[in-house]
């Protein structure tokens, strides 16, 4: 393989020849050999993108960056968000916790990137744009790394996350209301209860969701907050003045997103509390999305064995052995995604406590977790709506034979005949296999005429 | 020991004779001998209290209950608040997972009690209170204990949670302003870097639990619903129409606390999502407690051979074996707190997911876990404040000495030289043990008067 | 109240004039209202009062105290473990995170009640025995509250958690054997899958936990290591030659268990990686729990709209408002003991990760969470074993409805005809609400002769 | 893009030409489009590779398959092993949690290829092998699922994780035994504490890496049980009597690793405690390892402002910002992994509560997280041992500078003056800021011969 020759204030270190990363990207490459190259989440360098020509912007309006370096940072930036520039970010999540050599690699693909623009070769020193001097002008990675680390995560959660959550509340807020008029036997502690309507448990799924979007929404302002003007330790040296402001409004117009600086840089430094707290929402809306998934399995569950009150469609063979056999995958999927995101979890969790004075060093960890967290619930409630919930059908045969034997409709007696004599009722029903009715009327508490008067599932629900 | 017997639907049992529970009650207590007696949360029976109160007074008002019995039972609530009948609530958490005895715990006392208020005696059936027809009028355990530990869990964070971290962020910010001037060395990544005020260190500090404070604050609005209405399945079977908005404003009324019905009776029963969501930003607290009490630890340690920038009272003998040792006691406490909260938010997680159907039957486990951390963080914020924020003071030599001796202070000379001669200055200082100015000045790269002039730590902050 | 006044080498505390205790508990007692007094587990106590006493035989064959005091010490430690003092120990979990205090409460407690056994008053100084130098002797906080910690967790792990998951697990071994012939469906996904025996399915709990039960054996021997003799950070500075190996012998003879001394005291002391592994073992036998009790309560579903394979018994009423309800309560206790325990193998690990240079200050967090935990699932499999498993009985005839209409029947036909008509065979079947049977035939694909031949429920299992 | 017509039991699906895979692997590509496609790990692909070339031995040994069909599918699994065939494993992780498609896409490939080496091409039917019938004879997804899985894990343990961490121990072990007589100041509480060499310090990293080890190949037993026998739900229908002990013998001779059949398949195919318990000896490891890579950065903290004990080496630049920074960014990148894993183990921890009935649905969740915590401990091991352990070296200036001042030394005469004067003499000095020895003089408690003869670093380790 061809090298050239990168130098970094530590001297010299040999980088593929044909790729635009430098000495410090090399060096980063080389000392961690952990998990996979490249690893890095795009989204994250994409966020270094948006920030990079944002400063550069902020930079040259405050008089501290020449416009022509402000074009030439741009133009990288730019290419490097049409995706053109992805083989040259080969950094992995597990390096040093600050994220520095992903920022570098950034700098220096942007300065190398833009003296071939400019006409020049790969490795001629920096003529045109200076890595350190000129693309991290006002920066550190200490702010960079938790601004790219925001930008990734609240566009990964407004173009994913909510839009996947949303779109499942809708196709179960259609069959909330579909199924209105469906009465069914409830069950507590799994066990039969009084009747509602599949309606009314759909809409328990629709209230949770609508809880966790909303919870969701709620972080999303501590998530704005952007660290940018902080630069190495949160009091902002080397940065102009009004910088910090202006570079968040920069990276809010690029991106489409009510990004502002954050009020301290200090905390956005040294915690990360915001991808704490809306982590916390993922894996709240993760719990909402394990029980829905398992209701909908287990009333699903059958064909003929199970409880089997609704059908779901039927997406694959289920068996390699077992012939005819098809299982409610996606809400496997989906259960599985939910556990995922629950120890995503705890990993932030435990991330976000080791920040030691002015300096959290598990950035690339949170970031990676989040991101895959808000990916995950994104895609799986896609994959779940479209081959899943909009295809949930009643089995109204089934659904009619289970709610009409039900020992539970007793429970429409209490107020006719007070609790004993109702649970008197039901007991010797269940001892003796028999209905409610026969047994309501044989013991002399209730006549055929009242019963059929009281205890009507329609009425209960 | 002396036994009356007590029925159920179920048949006979011996009761202690001069205890107010009946039946259910001590079945329970007999079928489930795990972990100590009597565990379930006092605030969690107050809770009941409450609501028992309060449905008392709806059924009344929408003339389902007489005026006499709405009364009987609102005295007996009344001596519950007042902790007179602590000894009567011998429920473990390890019951069943609805809460159903813990219920009728309340029922059963409040019946009991009433009579011998009455001037009867225990035991002698219900002439004046029927423990499951009146006392639970319009309830199911169902909602009941749900609306229960809600008022508990929302009293606790309001009385305990809230107050305890205002208290230690009240201190912090005291500090980071008495501090504002004291300039000190930065560390990102545990490695000496550019300096920041001590202020500033704190400031962050602060701004951590206002915005952890925050977090929790919009999470009350999801804790503030409550199930009281749905009855068993969330239908509202055997409450009468209102009931449930109007139950709501007498639980508000008589906590002082902005609780109103749930709109979703179904996801109040089968899910406890706004747990989860409330205790995620306990969680929240707890990172950020522990980054604070870990900063502070590490700057007051030493006394010759740590950090020791900040002196912290010193409360008690440290050692039993090291004479004159004096320990950050009050640190060790409160990020014990903090990892006890990490893992009760698992639980609660773990719990949260497991609804079934109509009904979450994880609930006492929630409501312990979530009591145990909204007061753990409260009372560990008040210790910490008092034993050790209060008393913080700086080490004024030994923040100036190592502030001074910084190498990091190169950074100023970035804008100057650029950072390729500034890297060459800081490391031959670190290689030959000199300073940065004797090392400046030596390379020909900054005049003396220029370093003085350029390198002033105050003027970097 | 009376007090008397203590000293310790920060001067003079008022103490509660009755109470065995000195001016070190009481300072601690004063400095952290964190949680419920006297909540420092019981069994820690204990710990120490065996150590306590197995150190004073040590120091004395060592020839560094006088047989008069060793059994002076060792008396008192005989009435701590004879609980008669158990009210002297008020002090909380949330401390100082190497439990110093509760080190010196046991001290002082000694070291007063002897004087008042040998006729003495409390606080008249230590004429019979001093607190640090004679019942200290040897020993450090840094040594001591780890070996009663791994005292105390070694045997609540014999003496509660296996006993109580043998007796399960035997109860469950019963059943297995019991119900070994009684062919039932299987079920995969949740769907209905090929048949097996009731008596199978035991066995893989049965399976399970003794796999639980070998895995936290295997863990035994690291919690067997003392850290006793480290004293104060694990080079045994004060401590006699000899003295650990000697100590160690002691506490095993005393408590009947085999304790050593830990190889590496410098591991002993700054982490406590053998309650991680053991609290890993009681997490991996909560997971078993879960799914067991999960399985039985599914199992037991009903009456009469769930699965109702299986009977269990019927505990105690289910619900304050459906009459005649029965609930699976024990499953419910279980499995809500089964998620505390993977909250406290977090809280476990967290506190495990954050031991600096020479000591662990997580240890009484550490010491709570893992008895709670080996308590628990001890109390919890006992509570469930007699209410519930030992009670358990097939539901035949509902088995055999289930079994018999199973399509997934249709697997014993691959070997013959091969899995793609037997799909078709099954999918027509489910198609058409037909039997098997019906469309083999119709189908054309086997004789009526050869289907009963080859689809024998009882010969697939 | 060219497609050709695939069917299975459910009609006909497109897929594309020149691929091997069928009609299963295509629906589930289609059907989970959910993270980054291919995503199933390599490791689970090749541990399916093993199985089935074992499952064809056995079946052809056993008579129920041919010779020319076993070296068939021999073939093709021998280039599966040499990764010839990795671009036809398209699947993702979070699809059906029994991983069924995944099982189905290595039988389908096998098929087709071996179509291919027969000289046919892919898409004539299947005259070679049958996928159903053939390569997946004698098992199911349910036993070839949970195979692989226990394969890739236990390879993976032994092939990264185990070298991985010994190679750091062995480093550790060289570095005590090199530091065995530096005497440095000891640290409790973070606080200044009696002495301790390097060397004995590093001892205790050995040993936790020690017990580490020891607990992860305590768990390798219940690792090794394999569930290929159970095939649908742990009856072993459809595979011939001994085939689960043969099939078992071949895997372990393909693999080289002991690997034997499940005694309980029942439990192999419902439960993964096995992953469960591994992985807690994972989690145990990376509680060890974050312990260690921060002592190690805590003590390397500086270079002029922090503890600056040891030195370590200098990697690369360590920020963008300040010039001449170096930063202990192999010890981040460790602690990250480790918060990885303990998040990892939530995650398992979770998926193993949730099997239902017959089978464990949350396989793949299983797998992946198993698998990354496996692999990362290893890397981040290696990557630590060559970047940074080695390179440790004591700062012996500095350690020496830190142990002559400190107070601990005090602790010296507990055993000459007791532990109250001491603590006096250590007071005193601190607050005058002079020298243990003065105050020790001036109090009249020691002479100055005595002291120097008493106080000695070097004795009191």
């Amino acid at each position: 393989m061809d090298y050239r020759i990168e130098k970094d204030t530590m001297g010299e270190v040999k980088v593929p020849a044909d790729k635009y990363w430098g000495a410090q990207t090399e060096r980063s490459r080389n000392n961690f050999k952990i998990g996979p190259a490249g690893s890095m989440p795009k989204e994250v360098v994409y966020g270094f993108a948006y920030l990079k020509k944002a400063a550069a912007y902020a930079n040259c309006e405050l008089g501290v960056l020449p416009e022509e370096k402000r074009n030439a940072i741009a133009q990288v930036c730019d290419e490097i968000l049409e995706g053109k520039l992805d083989a040259e970010f080969p950094l992995v999540i597990w390096q040093t916790g600050s994220g520095t050599q992903s920022n570098m690699n950034v700098n220096e693909v942007i300065a190398n990137r833009a003296q071939v623009l400019a006409g020049g070769k790969i490795g001629e020193g920096e003529p045109v744009l200076k890595a350190n001097d000129d693309v991290n002008k006002s920066q550190s990675s200490n702010d960079t790394y938790p601004t790219g680390m925001h930008i990734a995560c609240y566009k990964s959660v407004m173009e994913k996350t909510i839009p996947g959550v949303e779109k499942l509340r809708d196709t179960l807020q259609t069959k909330s209301e579909a199924f209105k008029d469906v009465v069914k036997i409830g069950r507590t502690h799994l066990m039969d209860a009084t009747p509602l309507t599949l309606g009314q448990e759909f809409s328990g799924y629709v209230s949770q969701l609508n809880h966790g979007l909303k919870a969701l929404r709620n972080t999303l302002e501590h998530l704005s907050e952007l660290a940018l003007g902080g630069t190495a330790v949160g009091t902002g040296l080397n940065a102009p003045k009004g910088y910090d402001v202006l570079v968040a409004k920069y990276i809010a117009e690029f991106t489409g997103l009510p990004f502002i600086t954050a009020e301290n840089k200090f905390e956005a430094l040294a915690a990360h509390d915001a991808i704490v707290e809306s982590h916390g929402a993922l894996k709240q809306l993760s719990v909402s999305l394990n029980k829905i998934a398992n209701d909908i399995r287990m009333m699903a569950s059958g064909p003929r064995s199970g409880i089997g009150e609704i059908l779901i469609p039927e997406n694959e063979p289920g068996s390699s052995i077992m012939p005819g056999k098809v299982n409610p995958t996606q809400c496997e999927a989906l259960t599985m995604v939910a556990a995922q995101v629950m120890g995503n979890d705890v990993a932030i969790t435990i991330g976000g406590t080791q920040g030691h004075y002015e300096l959290n060093v598990f950035k690339p960890l949170l970031a990676y977790n989040f991101l895959q967290s808000a990916e995950l619930i994104g895609d799986a409630c896609v994959s779940f709506d479209e081959h899943c919930a909009k295809g949930i059908e009643p089995n109204y045969r089934r659904i009619k034979e289970l709610v009409d034997s039900s020992l539970m409709l007793v429970t429409a007696l209490n107020t006719k005949i007070g609790y004993y004599k109702a649970a008197e009722i039901a007991q010797t029903a269940h001892r003796n296999g028999t209905t409610l009715k026969d047994e309501a009327v044989r013991l002399g508490y209730v006549s055929p005429e009242d019963f059929d008067a009281w205890v009507r599932p329609e009425d209960m629900v």
